[in-house]
C-alpha cells in the first residue's frame, strides 16, 4: 500500500478546484486503505458537501468506491433490472416489484440494505418470514434467478466497502446531505452489479430524505448521468413521499400488506408505483408499449402469477411459503393490537411522514443506529391518505406493540403526525415526473 | 462527563447559521474531554473554514479554548507586556523585545513555542545556549519576572490544552488557513495570561503564513476583537516578512545575531522592529511620547542596559550568561563553515523566504513535524535585504553545515530564493500598519 498525504487533496477541493480522476481514486483508496485517518477524510467530505463536485468528479468517486470491491456479473436468461428507492415510509415496492417482474418474464437480482432511522428496510420486513434466509451467495442468487426469476439477499461485505466505510462517516459527520455523495453512494451499489437496466425511485417530501421535488430531481438526474457516464441504461421517478405509500409501517404487517397487493387483494399507491416500475421495465426491455405494459403488470397481479412467484422465492430462500396464502399463520403477532379510532372529522390535509416512522421506530421496528436490533411484529396499520375523508370514531388504522403503554404512546405520536382540515385537499401526484436514460 | 451528539451543531454551521456562545462552548468541551472522535471535530472545522465564523462566534470559541485550561495571573510590580509574532523566517524580535522592555522597566513573562515547517521558534533559539532551562513553573516564572523583568518560558501542557488540540487536527486535515480559526489559537494563549498589554505582530509576505498585507490586516483586525470583546488591551503591526527580518535563520547563530543587536553593535531591520515594539509598549503603558519612547529603546541598545538584562535572564534560567560577551566561547558551532561568494550582480529584487527558511531545516535547524530533533548548531547567515546592491565575488553570508554535501545543497537553494536584477528596487516597508486597541 502506498501511504498518501490527503492534504493537497483535502486542500485543493476547499479551495474550489476540480479534482482529477486520479485524485478522487488516491483519496479513496488511500483512505479504505487505511492510509489515513477518518479525520481528514470527514474534512473532505465537509469540503465536498460545501463546495459541490461536479459531473466528472462524482463519475470519479462513484468509480473509485465501486473498485474498491467486488462486482457482481449474473448469467441470465432473460433480462436484469434492478430497481431502488432512497427510502421513504411504507414503502413497499421493491417486495412487490420483484414478484411482479419475474412474473412479466425479467430477472431481479435485488441486493438490499436494512432500515435506518425512519425508513424500513427491504431485508428486515423479508425476515420477519421465519426460517427466510438473505445472506445468499453470489452463486446461489444467479441459481435463483435463473429458477425463479428473483431474488432479494443482502449486499455482501465485499461489494463498495468503500461505501459503507464512507457512509458510516458522513453519518457521524453531519456530512450527509449531498447530492452529490448521496448519488454516489446509491449508484456506486448499483454499478456494482451488472444489469440491463437500473430502475431508481427517488422520494420527495415530508418522509423522504429530499424534502422538495426540485432537490429530488436534481438527485435523480445526478444518478442518471452517472449510468450514462458508466455506458449503463436507467430511469428514475421522482415520486411522492409527502405520506406513506402504503398502510403498513412495520415488518410483518408490511409483508402481510405485500401478500395483498401481490394477490391482486389491494388496490392504492402502493399497488400503483408498483404497477408503473414494472411496466417501465417492460418498456424499456421487451419493447413493450406502455398500455399493453400496464396492462401485463395488472393481470399478473390479478391473475395470482406475481403472488406465485413470491412463493417460489420465499421457498427458494428458505422461508416458508405458506405466508402468501395465510399470512398470520406464519408471521409474528404483536401480543397488543390497538384499533386507531378516529377523535375527529374532516380530511386529512397533511402527514408527517418521517415522525410517523420515526413512531414505528419507537415502538421497536426500526433502528437509530446501525446494528441495533428490531421487533419484526410490531408496528402501525394507518389507512387514510391525503384527500380523504375522516369522521369521528371511523377505524383509521391498528397500533401493533409490545406493550399497552408502548401502544398507547404510538396513538399519541401518530395524532401529532396528522393535519385534519375542514376542507377537502387534491391528493398529491403518485409521480411527479420521470427522467432517463440511455447511455 | 456529558457526552454530546456533536451533529446538530456541525449541521449548523454547514448549513451557514451562527453558533451560540453555549454551543462552541459545548462543542470545544465535548472535543477535548473526548465526547466525540477526531472526524467530526474535523467536519466542523472545514465548515468553519468554508461558512466562516462571526465575532461573536470567534470570541465564544476563544473563550472555550481558552476555559479549556489553566490560566495564569503574575503578580508584578511593573507593568506587564506580552508579545507574539505570527511566525516567519529570521524573526529574532522576541529575544530582544524581552530584555530590552524589562531594561525599559517594563515586564515580559512570555511564553513561547517551538518553530514548525519554515519558521523558527523562540524556545529553541534560546535552548541552544547549554544549560538554560524553558520549562519553568508558574511560581518560577512570577519570581523571575519580578526579579529580572522578563523570562522566556515553554507554554505548560496546561494552558489552553484545546488549542494544542485543535492546531495538530487543523495541520492533519487541511484546515488551518482560516482567520478566525488562527485568529483564536495565536489570542486564547495571550488571553489565558494575564497581562496589560497585548503585542502583535502579524506578519505578511512570502515567509509568513498570511502571504498579503490585506489578509495579514484582516488577521489583526479579528485578534483586536478577540481582544476588545475580552476587556484586554491590544496594539497590533502588519510588518513586513517578504525577506527574513534579521540575517540568521537557525538557532545558535539567532543567538549571536540578538547579543549584537542588543549590545548596539548591528543596527537594522531587526533592531528597529524590535525599538518599535518595545517603543509601542512604552507609549501605551507610561504614557511616554513616541519620539521619547523610541529615544530611550535605542539608548537601552546602545548603553548595554539591554544586553545585561539578557544576561540576567539567561543566568536565571540557567544558561551561561557568558554567552552575552562572547557568543562563540559558549555556543555550539557547526563543524562547516562555508562562506556564501555571490557569483551574480546587480540588486537583491526578491526573497522565496518561506523557501529559505525550508532550506535552513534541511540543513536541520528546524523541524517538519513537531516533536522532531533540531540541530542547534547549524543554520544560514545571510546579509543582503531587497534592495541591497550585489557584486560578484561580494560575500553576502555563511552557510553552517554539518557536512559539505549539505552546505553545498543548503548554497545551491539558498540561490534558488534569491532574485537579483538589474536595477535598483525600493525596500519594502518595515511596517505596514499599525491598528489597535483598548476594549
Amino acid at each position: 500500500m502506498t501511504v498518501i498525504d490527503p492534504r493537497p487533496i483535502i486542500a485543493a477541493k476547499r479551495d474550489g478546484q476540480s479534482l482529477s480522476a486520479d485524485e478522487m481514486k488516491a483519496f479513496v483508496d488511500g483512505y479504505t486503505g487505511g492510509s489515513f485517518a477518518d479525520a481528514p477524510a470527514a474534512a473532505f467530505l465537509m469540503a465536498c458537501l460545501l463546495n459541490g463536485l461536479d459531473d466528472a468528479e462524482t463519475l470519479a468517486l462513484t468509480r473509485a468506491m465501486v473498485e474498491s470491491g467486488d462486482t457482481v456479473h449474473l448469467a441470465s436468461t432473460r433480462p436484469l433490472v434492478d430497481k431502488h428507492s432512497t427510502g421513504g415510509v411504507a414503502d413497499g415496492v421493491t417486495l412487490i416489484f420483484a414478484p411482479l417482474a419475474a412474473a412479466l418474464g425479467l430477472s431481479v437480482a435485488k441486493l438490499s440494505g436494512r432500515g435506518l432511522g425512519h425508513t424500513g428496510g427491504t431485508l428486515d420486513k423479508l425476515e420477519s418470514i421465519p426460517g427466510l434466509r438473505t445472506d445468499l451467495s453470489v452463486e446461489e442468487l444467479a441459481r435463483q434467478v435463473e429458477t425463479v426469476g428473483c431474488a432479494v439477499a443482502a449486499q455482501s461485505d465485499s461489494l463498495v466497502p468503500a461505501d459503507r466505510a464512507l457512509y458510516a462517516l458522513r453519518d457521524a459527520t453531519a456530512t450527509v446531505p449531498s447530492i452529490p455523495l448521496i448519488a454516489a453512494s446509491v449508484m456506486s451499489k448499483k454499478l456494482a452489479v451488472a444489469t440491463d437496466l437500473i430502475l431508481l425511485d427517488v422520494k420527495a417530501g415530508s418522509g423522504a430524505f429530499m424534502k422538495s421535488s426540485a432537490q429530488a430531481v436534481e438527485l435523480a438526474q445526478t444518478c442518471l448521468s452517472l449510468a450514462v457516464g458508466w455506458g449503463r441504461s436507467a430511469l428514475a421517478a421522482v415520486t411522492d413521499m409527502s405520506q406513506p405509500l402504503g398502510d403498513a409501517i412495520g415488518n410483518a404487517i408490511d409483508i402481510a400488506e405485500t401478500v395483498e397487493v401481490l394477490g391482486g387483494r389491494r388496490g392504492g399507491r402502493l399497488r400503483d408505483l408498483a404497477v408503473t416500475f414494472a411496466a417501465r421495465g417492460l418498456e424499456s426491455l421487451n419493447g413493450a408499449s406502455h398500455d399493453e405494459a400496464v396492462a401485463r403488470a395488472e393481470a399478473a397481479l390479478d391473475d395470482g402469477s406475481a403472488l406465485e412467484r413470491f412463493a417460489l422465492m420465499i421457498q427458494a430462500q428458505g422461508g416458508d411459503p405458506r405466508v402468501t396464502q395465510d399470512p398470520w399463520a406464519v408471521l409474528p403477532r404483536a401480543p397488543i393490537v390497538r384499533p386507531l379510532v378516529s377523535d375527529r372529522a374532516g380530511f386529512l390535509v397533511a402527514v408527517a411522514a418521517e415522525d410517523l416512522g420515526l413512531a414505528a421506530v419507537a415502538l421497536g421496528a426500526g433502528r437509530i443506529r446501525k446494528g441495533d436490533p428490531i421487533d419484526p411484529a410490531v408496528g402501525i396499520w394507518l389507512r387514510p391518505k391525503i384527500g380523504d375523508p375522516i369522521e369521528a370514531g371511523m377505524l383509521i388504522g391498528e397500533v401493533h406493540a409490545r406493550s399497552d403503554a408502548a401502544a398507547l404512546e404510538a396513538e399519541a405520536s401518530i395524532w401529532r403526525t396528522l393535519t385534519v382540515g375542514p376542507e377537502p385537499v387534491e391528493p398529491p401526484p403518485l409521480v411527479y415526473t420521470w427522467l432517463g436514460g440511455q447511455p
